[in-house]
């Protein structure tokens, strides 16, 4: 059986790397790839690395040009997936790679959007606890924020197993793809090299409600986040430092306890590697896969967590957070189409 | 049919990308993966991007450890390679990443290598005319060095049709991973970022008797070739521009009747895109993918013609021509295992 | 009135920094220049970018050698400025870029460094309270390290004014540079490049004391420091990413009250640079200057002070912090051989 | 004496780095600091490296508020020079970092830049035979463009002493400042990191017939120029390789001849640096400095000399060399306010 998929905003960075993946899965047939101010040209003129579909031509993205497909992948701005998932219809899966299902707090969306609550599609972040019963036969699937899904990962088994106390402290390097092919001065390569500097900071980033919604959940209880990312000089990835003061019970219980809890949240997990004692997470070597590397330090002095996550922010961040959530809701394995390996040096 | 292979080399970053892309080719078996000072050390840690192998303990490098597999790719020092062959038969298939078996002429060997020849094998570039059925049944193989492929593909449609004359000028640009893993002051992460630098200026590279024999083969004259290497500050990728002057009559068929040569040889090769008019290569459009892209332009008032070509030095340039050539030998598809798509942006 | 000044350690980062600034002091006249491996090369060939000295003949490191200069700067590994400190005579200005006086605490020392505590000498941060007239007239200078810099300029105004608790979080991305010319596999430009990586996770870096005894001489009570160091593909510059709780007194009076904290110590230093509000520290911006960029937002939803600080490493981080010192010391303008102005883009 | 000087264009590349360096001029007062878009706007948000300059507000561009200042730097979009020379008179030296008043030929001009042809100016090359002579006093000066300061000064001794013949190859790649701060996709962070591609190929770049009229000058015949320029994933920073072939009796005299002929074109000259044999350029030694450094090597058996130059395409290649000329100008001493020294690593 073969999937037949659209790509809508085929022209940016997430579009593109969803068609790479989509174009070495082994269940999927590519149909609509469409974009909205590059439409007419080819895609090999705007992604010159998809060299297997450089001759086709990109069509306008519209709720026509998408009906009719197994599967529509979204990669548009906030605000528009929702006219588009009532034009498709409930028996097409649509895999929205924005933001505007990802909260369940109207208020929130509001106060960090500025518009009105489209409402709330299952959470593709298929390592949540309940996640996959939630995903798998769905048809409308919120992917994370490349940033929620860095720091979830590197934070919920600590939050699900009552290690540490609810408020985190989480920096976090991105590579500049992150911030999209917007024409911004600050985005110039000859800005970007040489150059780590913060945005967002004290709270003000879309991302944080999310991590707020992510690590409640699995807490249990309110957990405050102060969030600071950063841009990096590459192209891609996240590290994400994350840190909480340990409860006295865990911080008595030791490090081996707080390890135990990890390895068991991510025995049967394909994408997640919790690193060995000493090795830690590295963007460089999950570039261009789906692997997220985690690995965790107590500080008995400061009496703090450390736990740190690497992911590509385009992929398992992504396109691929993106694809994995399609096949678990199409009841594909998990893996398909999905490199592990990074390409590195 | 399943093919088992052995990677010998496997700390090396030729050896690291060697298994990457035989981790996703559907028809092999990964049996022994050895090193030398590195053995006893898991994969994970040495090479920590190839998650899926993660925990697999690395051999020591020994003739023994090789014998018994199908395929044995060699990413060894040079000077290495003929013993392994002597020990391990005929029976067995030997990609060698190295360059002892590369050339052709036993005085030019000596003068760059200063030591004894070892000998001829098939020469792993497919795209060359006459290659495939060289190498076809072949079990030995001489997988081309990094510029050589770049510089090779660039070039030997315009010496095959004869259009230019048989002096050559090369300036090629490397990312660092092209010097591999040594330890040495001047490829410092400190040192490199920022830099571009030319190493081995007026001959002095070990690839320019490759180079010299691969154009004058095709050209059916001594072909000399200037030939500058230099050091970019990215990690994987080589550009090289090459230009010589044009031949008074290809000068007065003008631009269309280039073109139509490089397209002609090119047209069914999967692994080479000849750009659209107006498009450049990029090493990052080709990023760990085995696609080789190809641009070709007139200068009128200089009367040269300049070709440009831009390849991953790791995959395509070493470890993806290294499986190129096996699917080839085996009679495997040739594409098999092999990304075309580029980690982009 | 010119000043002798010898550097030994000339063939590292910090040496060559130093002699890069010495170079365009108009008070300063170069003496020895000494090396250990190194001796008898030509600096030019160890630190091509030092134009002016480049046939200079590197000497060796010795008491000897550096005798009868009026101040020698020591940029060597740690353990060794002790013995020099002996040799020379307290009527030489000795500016130690290493650690081995900057810790009060022989227990610190001891534990992080694993030898006898050699002492404590005047500590080279002009901007901190007090330390200037300290400093003044004296013979002997602790430079502080490069994170404690970053670091102690984004947070000492916040604890001297008692706005926040003892309690920081801190992590820093730093340009490889900081890991100094150690041949080591991970530091090459390979794997350096595209790569944040964190490394002495959980407290073991051994900037880590030096932090805790800055903030809470200032602080007046025992601060804890949660420090996390980062690798940035870059090779110069910190970005320091600092937060604590707000305390209820200072979160009740709002932003404006911790600016005018902020604005208040640094009216008058002439490197740091307290920025306007929305603008963010970067480290391109800082690039080969002896500026600091700071700034400071209210997280109300977490109750933090984020404050962020941009320096460059080898600049304000060590040789420019060195110089300045010694300008203090000796009673010359303290802005003397030091660039305001970064080298951006 | 003080000399009182404007800055046109202060809110892109080349006018932040000029006023980089007259603020470290000695002889220097800054005056009228002025911009198009950003007028109204502090320095510091548009050039946060300028810490001295900070508070600033740019003003509009216009002969008016230029009027009364000693010097006039213009660094502006081409076309725009000669109206403000026609209003500021000339008792005003105006140092235009633009290309109106480069080129000599008006046929070469209007091919290239599609306009009518302003006029000629001084060459502010002070390197070039006579260049300084026809400086001195001068109250204009074109200051050449970046490519042009690399290759001429890599190759000008090798025509000026008839040692090649009259046929060029020039390879050169670039920072990504030098395609200025324009916003386009191509130049992005995320697109520019990894990234090596060539522009302008087959004689199309701008600064072609700048090379061919420099080098014919020299050469006392017409010399073509094949020049594919190249961009690289760094801020800052030219590589030039250049090549031609020997002219017999060049080849016959041997590399001793050569770098005879050029030891003695720079042996006054105190901001080109031949490097002792064996040592490369490289773009990073001379980052932030108005050195040039320079390297050459015969290739016996393609019968070439190869001429490597590296300089900082904002320092050397553009405001560096127009304070250098402005000194020429003014009988000032001529390397006041222009580091020799690069900012390294």
């Amino acid at each position: 059986m073969t999937v037949r998929v659209a790509v809508a905003g085929a022209s940016g960075y997430a579009g593109g790397e969803t068609l790479r993946l989509l174009l070495s899965h082994p269940g999927v047939e590519i149909g609509a790839v469409t974009a909205h101010s590059s439409a007419g040209r080819t895609l090999g003129s705007v992604q010159p690395q998809l060299a297997e579909l450089a001759d086709r031509v990109l069509g306008k993205t519209s709720a026509a040009a998408l009906r009719g497909h197994d599967v529509v992948f979204l990669a548009l701005p906030h605000g528009q997936s929702a006219a588009y998932a009532r034009e498709l219809g409930s028996e097409t899966l649509i895999v929205d790679c924005g933001a505007d299902f990802r909260l369940r707090d109207p208020a929130a969306w509001e106060r960090f959007y500025g518009s009105e609550h489209a409402g709330t599609w299952p959470y593709g972040l298929p390592e949540l606890p309940g996640a996959r019963e939630e995903l798998k036969g769905s048809t409308r699937i919120a992917v994370p924020g490349c940033y929620p899904t860095a720091v979830t990962l590197a934070l919920f088994p600590a939050h699900a197993a009552r290690l540490v106390e609810p408020e985190v402290v989480v920096v976090a390097a991105s590579g500049t793809s992150g911030a999209g092919r917007a024409l911004e001065s600050h985005l110039l390569g000859a800005e970007v090299m040489g150059s780590m500097s913060p945005y967002g900071v004290g709270g003000g980033h879309r991302h944080t409600p999310e991590l707020v919604q992510n690590l409640s959940l699995v807490a249990g209880e309110r957990v405050t986040v102060s969030f600071t990312p950063t841009l990096a000089p590459m192209p891609r990835g996240i590290l994400a430092t994350c840190s909480a003061r340990l409860r006295p019970e865990a911080l008595a219980a030791g490090p081996d306890a707080v390890r135990e809890a990890y390895a068991s949240a991510y025995a049967d997990e394909p994408f997640v590697r919790l690193l060995p004692p000493g090795q830690w997470p590295s963007t460089a070597a999950v570039l261009g896969s789906n692997t997220v590397q985690v690995q965790i330090a107590v500080d008995p002095d400061a009496g703090r967590l450390v736990c740190v996550s690497a992911v590509d922010n385009l992929t398992k961040g992504t396109a691929g957070g993106a694809v994995q959530s399609m096949n678990v809701a199409l009841g594909l394995p998990e893996r398909l189409g999905l490199p592990m390996n990074g390409v590195t040096p």
